[in-house]
């Protein structure tokens, strides 16, 4: 007598990423009751142990967890592309951008860039944003998984503008205090919200930006509340000019002295971090947020994630911001990682396909607390999923003997845009491509407006003459 | 009172590569009459000016000159995803899958790659493989550009197998003798065909490969009948050292001494290029054929590109072959070459998207000798072009002012999915993704077939417990 299920999925290349590998399975089916998978196992298994309301028949496709995302700013998909081929980036390019957003246009980037990530197989998104209002609605809407962190800093209003290179940042105890509530206050509303699918974290955006008073009070609230912390740490040669200046210590030895080092924190890109910075934040149990296409455009770095990974350490992806990294896509991040790897250490071996991918599925998970319920496909795990086409020209053939060829196809190959079906929480929210829960025709529409908006505010203000890529502008190569 | 033409483009974001730049327009617009431009402006102007047989509107597109791909090897494509993650790819990885290729293997491969690199936007695509019967008409058929390049080489039959490392190669002037003449014959039988859309060069594989004299016969037929020579140079370690072993010179200063370094050289790779030797070759005008991604996967390496162009090289992307780099994609051959370069050079202002994007168009038509014809939409040149939605999630927003971000978006956000439509010369051989010349479905369908058979053949032969790669399979990690 065959049991219920609400969806069954049928046929696929299974990648459950169970085990230490990947956890291939041929001709493989889930069976998916309400949010969870209730079981995995062959097709002709689940065919005849299942009555299904709805099937999914994944024949030429790849079935595997839903990507995650742990560290993206999603507003700046509204700049994309303006600071590009850019040293400091941040000043000589994004600032005048920055300074112009104004919260329909933080909007209206934050849905363009959910639309694109769920349209490169993101199903969990990390994003790291001052927030604004809003700003999880757009989440909780498109019925993906956020992890949301809303940053905290004490810099007075007006930011960091007219400061010189190498003065110290002026911290503004009252600024701190706004923003720290504005921050409990958004986790109070959303950590758990929309039956989990929504948790949050605290996020102090640098150990520079904020007191060491009002950081340790971060980190109580956090500890009372059950959240970790995520931080940028090391993230640049800036922020270790800073810690030097106000602390006499570099990040991490600070971190540690503080007692910050431990599995509670997301330690964002150690850009910076030494190798011995590096060992001493992996065994901490510290996780570690890798940034590749970012890093690697914006300050042309490889982060040590491989010595991370050898020490023990958990590292998860994130695609950054698109006005540096300029794409919000795992894939990306995922070759970028293997690639970028093996350049730093010269040897093909590094960071092969099945390790990235673990990073972009169970690791990643594991690296922002939701090991237990999301990652690989497990009976009792959320039913978050993506249907990747590998029967289109650029993936084939797909081989199973002597080699199987479908996780490097994936990885080097694959470049997002195969990916046609995406099941969160077990639930359909994208289907050969069609996002069900927002308007893409809207969204794409709204996101070109406002930044013709911000473009037009930005070239009125004097302010831009100081854009590096103006330059470029002039000799055509824009 | 208009004049005729057979098409005209309006409305695009017109990139035509002209001059020093990208050569931007606003609301550009194309008219192409037979297999040439005709006329280029803005959308106003050539409306007015041309009545067409047919429009396309390109309104929310980039156009821009078909991309040209200078240094392929097309059957390999049919061995996707067996060589990834290996040092000594070529013998731990590679090396069984290539003994079992037969021609019908090889033909499927060409097949697929000419359909996965026409749906990324490449246009010319430069193949370089032992020829076999049908290989040119596979081009032929599917309408893009070809500059073939039937490769040369004096090993005896079987290949290299049984040697040692280290062993020299033992050179086989009766087998160098046949692989001449099938290789003249080629270039004789297609050199200017399909009104010259199809073009050769003659291609010692390695200056390793071949007897001196036999080399120097080759580069005499080639400069007999105006092609140019295709040719591996300094492409690893194992090729200088039987250079040593055999002459007591590195390759650069051997094909200094011999007369070949000049400017009817493309030369392939230039991994082991010192910088000496990087600038002699390029001082010397000889062309550089730059692979970012396979020599990024296989060897780890960032040729010396950068360091070639300050020289005033002229230099062409690759992408090299699938059982290495895993696909054949210009777009990301620019993305790729453009984040190495920068991780190299620690840089970011290293390479920047303008740069990478004149190397997959006019500059990579010098690079083969065909700047005269393509890589650049002027009047008079060959009506190659691509139209390229940017109107996507993934690529918006597109805006103007005060920074135009189309050129950062196409190459750091861009996957080649996003080409819609292709003409070569004058002729629409895609639309919206659909490839008009082939079938796309026989084609993925032979290819999976003749991997499979492959597969069998290599599962059945002993030398397959060699593979590297086992090992992983064994693991769970495939």
């Amino acid at each position: 007598m065959p049991q219920n299920a609400d969806l069954l999925v049928l046929h696929a290349h299974l990648l459950t990423m169970r085990g230490d590998g990947v956890g291939y399975l041929r001709d493989g089916a889930l069976a998916v009751r309400g949010e969870c998978i209730v079981d995995v196992g062959t097709s002709a298994e689940l065919s005849a142990r299942y009555q299904a309301a709805e099937i999914l028949d994944a024949t030429g496709c790849a079935v595997l967890p839903g990507l995650i995302d742990v560290h993206m700013h999603t507003i700046y998909a509204i700049v994309r592309g303006v600071a590009q081929d850019v040293s400091n980036w941040m000043q000589k390019a994004l600032a005048p951008f920055a300074k112009h957003m104004d919260e329909d246009a933080a909007r209206a980037g934050t849905r363009l860039n959910i639309i694109e990530a769920m349209q490169a197989g993101t199903t969990t998104m990390g994003d790291y944003v001052r927030p604004y209002p809003g700003w999880a609605e757009c989440f909780a809407q498109a019925g993906v998984r956020a992890c949301l962190t809303p940053t905290i800093n004490a810099l007075p209003a007006g930011g960091m503008a007219g400061l010189k290179l190498g003065d110290l940042y002026p911290l503004d105890e009252e600024a701190g205090r706004a923003s720290i509530a504005a921050a409990v206050a958004l986790c109070d509303r959303w950590h758990g919200a929309e039956n989990g699918r929504i948790t949050t974290m605290l996020g102090p955006q640098g150990t520079d930006m904020i007191g060491k008073s009002q950081l340790l009070e971060v980190a109580c609230i956090a500890e009372d509340r059950g959240l970790m912390l995520h931080v940028h740490v090391a993230q640049g040669d800036r922020e270790i000019e800073q810690m030097i200046k106000r602390y006499g210590q570099r990040t991490p030895e600070f971190l540690a002295d503080n007692g910050l080092l431990n599995e509670r924190l997301l330690a964002v890109h150690l850009t910076e971090a030494s190798d011995e910075e590096t060992d001493r934040i992996a065994e901490s149990g510290a996780r570690m947020a890798l940034c590749s296409g970012s890093i690697g455009i914006i300050d042309g770095i490889v982060p040590p994630a491989h010595r991370f990974r050898e020490k023990g350490g958990i590292v998860g992806l994130g695609s950054d911001q698109a006005s540096g990294n300029n794409c919000n896509n795992i894939f990306n991040e995922m070759k970028l990682t293997a690639l970028f790897n093996k350049i730093r250490y010269r040897d093909p071996e590094i960071m092969p396909a099945w390790e990235v991918l673990r990073m972009g599925t169970i690791e990643g998970a594991r690296a922002i607390g939701l090991g237990h319920r999301i990652g690989s496909l497990e009976t009792g795990k959320q039913a978050d999923l993506i249907v990747v086409d590998v029967s289109v020209p650029n993936m084939l053939p797909i081989i199973d003997e002597p080699i199987r060829t479908l996780v490097p196809n994936l990885i080097y190959a694959g470049t997002g845009k195969e990916v046609r079906t995406m099941v969160v929480a077990g639930r359909v929210v994208m289907r050969d491509r069609e996002v069900l829960t927002l308007s893409e025709d809207q969204v794409r529409a709204e996101a070109q407006h406002q930044a013709e908006l911000i473009g037009e505010r930005v070239a009125r203000d004097p302010l831009h003459r100081d854009l590096a890529l103006l330059s470029a502008m002039r000799a055509g190569q824009l």
